[in-house]
């Protein structure tokens, strides 16, 4: 039975065609958190991303792709996003069992650069032979080839939704325009998101925004116009309504492993700031599975409360 | 019921299509200068542009994307301009209420770059299904990816004209061939004018020119036909003859927030020169919705005078 | 009526469908010189190419496209070649009166480049939309961006000629492979010439060559086979043999304005050299029409006498 | 008939169609370690990728293409794989005798690049007519070139699978983001191992690893977690398991001609370490046929024993 | 009537459908060497690649794209290539009477590039809509572009062959990978044909090779197989096994006109090491055809004897 808020959230929608709409509710009707607004997702794509050992080795049962599948599901998450070998390993056996977003580029460490973007790693025919609820697609603000990234997005968007599916966007502030400081900065984070917004998300996330602010230019209006920085959950707020005045679906990343009061703090700002859930990646799956089913339960009851 | 005027700039476009003429007589025929031949255009692209702060924060019910569509509508405006996201999220529930144009390309400034270029960020297909009765395309003459530039416009013209949808082009001069000053001199103006309507522009929009010449070569010739440079209304009449001796809609921007007087008075030159009206952003949405009403209305009487 | 020499040149083509055959008829068979096989074509492109007041401020109604569609009439011209905006505005009105050119590439002069490429902007189905007999296209030997250029040519000409419409190809050398005086060497004009044609260009134009030679491995070649490099009329002849022994239609172009005297004498030594013609551009639209028009009538006497 | 081993090594790739896993089948039941669920697999590029006397003159019968389609089939090897050429010289003749994959790029030594990429130089569409059961691609992960070669096998390998044809990926490390030795680290090979995996691969090849650490961070974690380095066989499980746990199939190559007591050591410790098998050129092609048929069936003997 | 000889060349092309068989047949059994396995093309690129007076000043009626087919007929070569607009201009009048190869990319010139690549300039449909037996095309091994050539060779042959078009590689060792002595060594000539081959080639052309040796590899490889340098015989013969042990047709270029002694001798060497024949372009038309056609003569009167 749909919920009145998950009702209202998808009328923020109502552009979007049938299919794109029931891919979104099924997200937000998934998991523990189902019906309340809230999404918590599973994101594993650190094995690309950072490489296998230092992903799983922690937890060597987490080289397997079915374990993720599996977390997911036994810990009542909202979805699972991973790139296409991880699905492709586990979709079938799976099947049915839980919203799919499977993550269409990829970046590896292999390479530094100072501008980095990622490789198309899969297809919207993947991501519908796998039976998957979404797309996500990783752009980095702030990177010389940002361009690329927006006009593949663009793409991939379209035809995305084309065929129904829902679009979730990375939107990661990096690159020889920014700072290191600034990558996190609560204007560049903003910005990130209201980027990522316009380019059609349907679902957008970003990382928690630090106070600083990075660009010379912003950091006046914010100061002309007393944008609060503190707390925690006034950041989340401005970058809630620089998601078009919360009219559409934006989460939280959790970030490298940290201690789990740090994290669940971090939760309560996101709940308190208006914020629509997290995305919760090595600070579960790098853990034993009970540990990390009793982390992902206590996040959940944060939102649920 | 057509105007005489309305009908003699819609004779301008005799080699268009049915569709592209009708979508150009739903703006000339909407809103408060409905019949006049003028037009005022709300822009809202400053969210991608500039970030949401520096845009919105100034004015904060502005975040909302269907703050804009009701402002344009409460004021009369003969249409509306944004990017995707922004249409996507108001333009089922505005469907039919106002002519729209989804702007297809933007740029953030999230990195400087000395030669600019916006990335695609919506196609034709996009402005299909939101309704739109334009697409929208930014070129940046005097940016060494002009070409670039250039040649992605003219796909994205045929494609829209094929469709009966009309083709407005921003013609910003900037980049590595002009200075500062260049970029609003009125022989870089007139050229950016032309290059656009050569382009096969249906409605070119430039800033309104100082009386700088920053081309030698074309300074001898401004010189020697002793082409006027002061007032302003001569420059406009200039870029007017410069889009195809009138045979062309231009309009002009407003540039940043400045003072109404001024504003008002640009607007007055612009209509002396024989300009087909003003595209008016910031200094409509960075001020309360009553304020910005007012001002716009006086915009309008002034070209409805 | 077909003459015997029209028929001739239409011979060479006889590799082409009966489209391309009909459109090159098309032009042989319009205006003053119908039916002598030489051709007088009117180009106006420096809207784009040097910007509007460089090009119509001395002759003010120039600046609106209708003006030069006229002028073409009026003089009796063999055709009309322009970009896509100013045949846009005027192919309606003025549909079935003479062959047009679509030209389906443009370069502004808003950023200096040492290796020049135009930017495509038309296409072949612009062309038959607009009921257009060819498309033009420039091509600039000697540019490190001429592989571009050639491969861009070459996709144009097969879709072109698949439906039906002539290939004229501006074939002007520039760029850092050549200095500024071998621009307009005999060896790099001929050597142009020939590129033009071996890419498939039924039409070829180029600028009257100068007796300087650029490149030494063809120089030793010229005096060694003693290629007679005055007057100007051999050197038109030795284009001419470049263009497969008198094989493939090449004109020539005026230049900047100059003095009619001197103009008249080029005329007459492309009539003597064997060339085919000439294309007259800032000769005739800047200058008032009737100017104009008497200054076209004597260089059609020329090459009809 | 189906083993169980062949089976369940069949079951890991349950989201395939059923033409690729038929054609998985197809390798994994063919030749003398038919239903062992291992394989030995002849490559023979090298002509290509280090020039023909390199590769040949040490055994000019293997300068023809038939020698080795005939040398694959007398020593029971589970599939034979080259580039185009070599398949189209021999795939009519030997239609039907063996399992062959198309290697759908190469790179040759003609110019040395710091970051390579080979250039594609087949099609699925020839593999196809070919009669292929599986195409194959090398990706350089360290090269700056990644990401076009990442792109390029997602394409591959989706068109591919929809065609029913398995996906072999040789993953080299290789470019200017590592060092010499670091090509062959174990931490990079199994970063190499987990790319193409993650990319969709059903077939991993990679070189064995040697006991060297490259990246820092990932260094900290072999620590940290310690992960065996010695003896090699600890390396080839870190590699199984890095390939998803063991569930997608990985080979190794046995690089330059060693001494065949060496390198059966390593087939034994690849075995050891619950590997697939071994790819196996230089050291086959590059001997009298007789010894290479000895030294392939004592490789088939330590897998199948 | 199929001789032996030409019917066991066919077999090698066993995999290549019946279209191709049929245009490879065409050569072998046209003009004087019909049937005897040994072909003389004519090749006129040298206007598009030297330039019109360089190649044709020293003997003008080969000015004319006429006199080229009629050279190749009187003469009785096995084919004639030429690039698009040579072969446009007679391919209606000549048709049928001898087997046609479109070159479909060219160089120009008029700019020096350290690492060079042609221009494509036709296309498959060309060579069909001109009734041509095979479509030619170049690469420079040993250029940093030669992965774009390899690349575009793949795409084209594919094409060329699903239409029955036989495929001729022109392989010119080239570029900043070698010396200016290396692009004519015997390592690098065979691994250039090798490339070629592996590419899909039906006909290589390579330039004879000299005795030099350019890559350290390659010439430690040389010496301890003791591969014969000389006479030229042999390093024919080593080209001929670098193509597939002589089941790929392999043919040698002349080169600048040179001696007729030499140039025979050459000949006669080709014929000694197993080459398949000549192409033979400046050394015929830069002379009078009627010792054009002495010349040509005697040639194949060495390959017949």
């Amino acid at each position: 039975m749909m919920t009145k808020r998950v009702r209202e959230i998808l009328s923020y929608y109502d552009s979007e065609n049938a299919g794109v709409r029931t891919n979104l509710a099924r997200f937000l009707n998934h998991g523990r958190l189902a019906g309340s607004g809230k999404l918590v997702i599973l994101p594993v794509d650190q094995g690309f991303e950072h490489g296998p050992a230092r992903s799983f080795a922690v937890n060597p049962p987490a080289y397997s792709p079915l374990y993720h599948f599996q977390l997911a599901i036994d810990a009542g998450c909202s979805g699972y996003a991973a790139p296409l070998g991880f699905l492709e390993a586990g979709a079938a056996e799976f099947a049915g069992e839980l919203p799919l977003i499977l993550k269409l580029n990829n970046h590896d460490l292999l390479l530094d650069e100072r501008d980095p973007i990622s490789a198309v790693t899969g297809s919207v025919g993947d991501a519908l032979r796998l039976g998957c609820a979404a797309v996500g697609f990783t752009i980095y603000p702030g990177s010389a080839e940002r361009r690329e990234m927006y006009e593949q997005l663009r793409e991939i968007a379209e035809e995305a939704k084309q065929c129904g599916l829902a679009v979730v966007v990375w939107s990661y502030p990096r690159g020889s325009g920014l700072s290191k400081e600034g990558e996190t900065a609560l204007d560049v984070v903003a910005y990130a998101a209201q980027i990522a917004a316009q380019l059609g998300a349907n679902i957008v996330k970003v990382k928690l925004p630090t106070s600083h602010l990075e660009q010379p230019e912003a950091k006046k209006v914010y100061e002309a116009q007393r944008v609060p920085l503190e707390p925690l959950a006034e950041r989340v707020r401005h970058v809630v309504q620089s998601c078009f005045d919360g009219r559409r679906i934006v989460i939280f990343s959790g970030g490298p492993k940290e201690d789990d009061a740090t994290l669940l703090e971090e939760v309560a700002a996101i709940k308190a700031g208006g914020g629509f859930g997290s995305i919760i990646g090595r600070n579960s799956f790098q853990r034993p599975k009970p540990a990390a089913i009793a982390l992902l339960n206590k996040i959940m009851d944060i939102y649920a409360g």
